[in-house]
């Protein structure tokens, strides 16, 4: 029986580098979100499953969490100089992924064949699967208009104000057709974003329907710690959204898929209500600045799952 | 009116650096070879407009003659590592450029287009033309099959035995269409390889024809130095296909459509029977190791060509 984590950009990926860490290839899946994955300069590009693949390679720049470390950027910037489109930052070496992943694409693989070629040549052990072979593609409605994910995150820096985020393709998506559900015993969804990243995953029908169904536990890792988001722009989409940037919030978002919720020890005061909604929650250091926390937290995630499993 | 300079790779690139270092933007145009060009990794690569555009815009890498100076070599040696095709050496500023002309092609831009928007971000003044916007591809006939192109000069390193060479398309392939010919008062076949840089050009109807006409000299810079070339695989190419190496084959292979050859001045024994096949013919230090090498060398040619003229 495995663990499915269920894991969106840098923030999940640090609880899915502890999840690694403890439990055996054997025992632990990853599903990832496509919503963001986007064609640019012919290339295409999966930046949650990149995250993911070069954090557990350990090849992940330790200081931004995506892309990779010691890389070299000529290639960008000769593009810039000759006029091209050089708003999305490649680095050289994250370019030659995109361009492997692309050919295998091209090819007539799909892009969880790609992803597990990826990863083998990486020496990643455990499974990392892209959650649908079939395009999901996140799009913020904004104050100007649709905006595909990665122009609203990258070429226009979160700034124009959300009105609302959708998720194409979702609904008639297929969950990855690799994952065996019969052998999830437990669902860890990772602290990303809820809206850009888990919710693209959230969308799929069978997956839904399985979260839904009363056999498997479903824990989260709340993504706000005291009021805000660690990273990102979850703060400003959801005032923006119009909700109340708290664990309350987040517990209500996933109120019909939860079990239990870990929140941070700084919000212990959230657990009472959260568990007069019917969730279970409990207080933890949710903060990883180290390897050591992501292993911590990750062991701290599976004691409260085993709990909830019995 | 204008000099039109034919050339294909390092060799010709050298003396097209001279020719433009005398001649203005508008007494100078260049047609040049597209037969390597390939598709790799889905990028349109086209290496004789490269090292034309690198050499004239003062980018080339020196060493090498080929692809830029100051290069980095992150991508290939990353996707090496990911066990993706890396036999053809791709460095990391190099490859924006493909990168950037493979976007305007599939946007619907021409070769002529592409080539045109490049060259303007990198500051070359004079016209560099695609010999045609039609494809056309170099095969080598070879003891073990037909290769194209690159996969006989990058991946097989020129190591398999000629026994014939082929410009598929070029029958049907017509000229670029942005030359005017009634324009051009004097051709120049820079010294490239006769068969595998400047033949795809010549076996294009309209250029052919053009040439044969008798109002226009057209003379050649052998690239044969003392019985051998000075650099790749024209030597053993010339010896496959069962000729001798000298000016004298260089000279036959282009009889019906030559009024002049410029010969090194160790090959002046060579003029007289030159001259006898009806060509003109003149030794000069062919050898260009520097830049005054490539301006006085195209001075002379163009002196030569003026005697030709009158």
């Amino acid at each position: 029986m495995s663990v499915l984590a269920v894991t969106g950009g840098v923030g999940g990926a640090k609880l899915a580098v502890g999840l690694a860490h403890i439990l055996k290839p054997d025992q632990l899946v990853f599903l990832v979100n496509t919503g963001d994955d986007f064609c640019h300069l012919g290339l295409h590009i999966s930046p949650d499953l990149d995250t993911l693949v070069y954090s557990l390679a350990g090849v992940a720049c330790p200081k931004k969490g995506w892309g990779r470390r010691d890389e070299t950027w000529s290639f960008v910037k000769t593009l810039n100089d000759l006029g091209g489109p050089a708003w999305f930052q490649l680095g050289d070496k994250d370019l030659a992924l995109h361009v492997y992943r692309t050919q295998i694409l091209n090819d007539g693989g799909s892009l969880t064949d790609a992803t597990k070629e990826i990863a083998e040549a990486l020496d990643v052990k455990h499974s990392v699967l892209p959650c649908s072979d079939d395009p999901i593609a996140t799009v913020v409605d904004s104050e100007v208009g649709e905006l595909s994910f990665q122009h609203y995150f990258v070429k226009h820096q979160c700034r124009p104000r959300v009105k609302r985020i959708k998720y194409d393709g979702a609904e008639h998506a297929r969950l990855n057709l690799s994952l065996d559900l019969a052998t999830i015993s437990m669902v860890v969804i990772c602290p990303s974003n809820p809206y850009l990243s888990v919710d693209p995953i959230l969308a799929i029908p069978d997956f839904r329907k399985f979260l839904q169904s009363p056999n498997v536990p479903v824990l989260a890792v709340s993504p706000i710690v005291q009021g805000r988001a660690l990273k990102g722009p979850t703060t400003k989409i959801m005032t923006e959204l119009g909700y109340t940037v708290d664990n309350k919030t987040v517990a209500r978002h996933y109120k019909e898929l939860l079990t239990g919720l870990i929140v941070d020890e700084g919000d212990a005061t959230d657990c009472e209500t959260i568990m007069s909604l019917g969730i279970e929650c409990i207080a933890r250091n949710t903060v990883m600045r180290t390897l050591d926390d992501r292993i911590r937290l990750a062991q701290e995630t599976l004691e409260f799952g085993n709990t909830l499993a019995n």
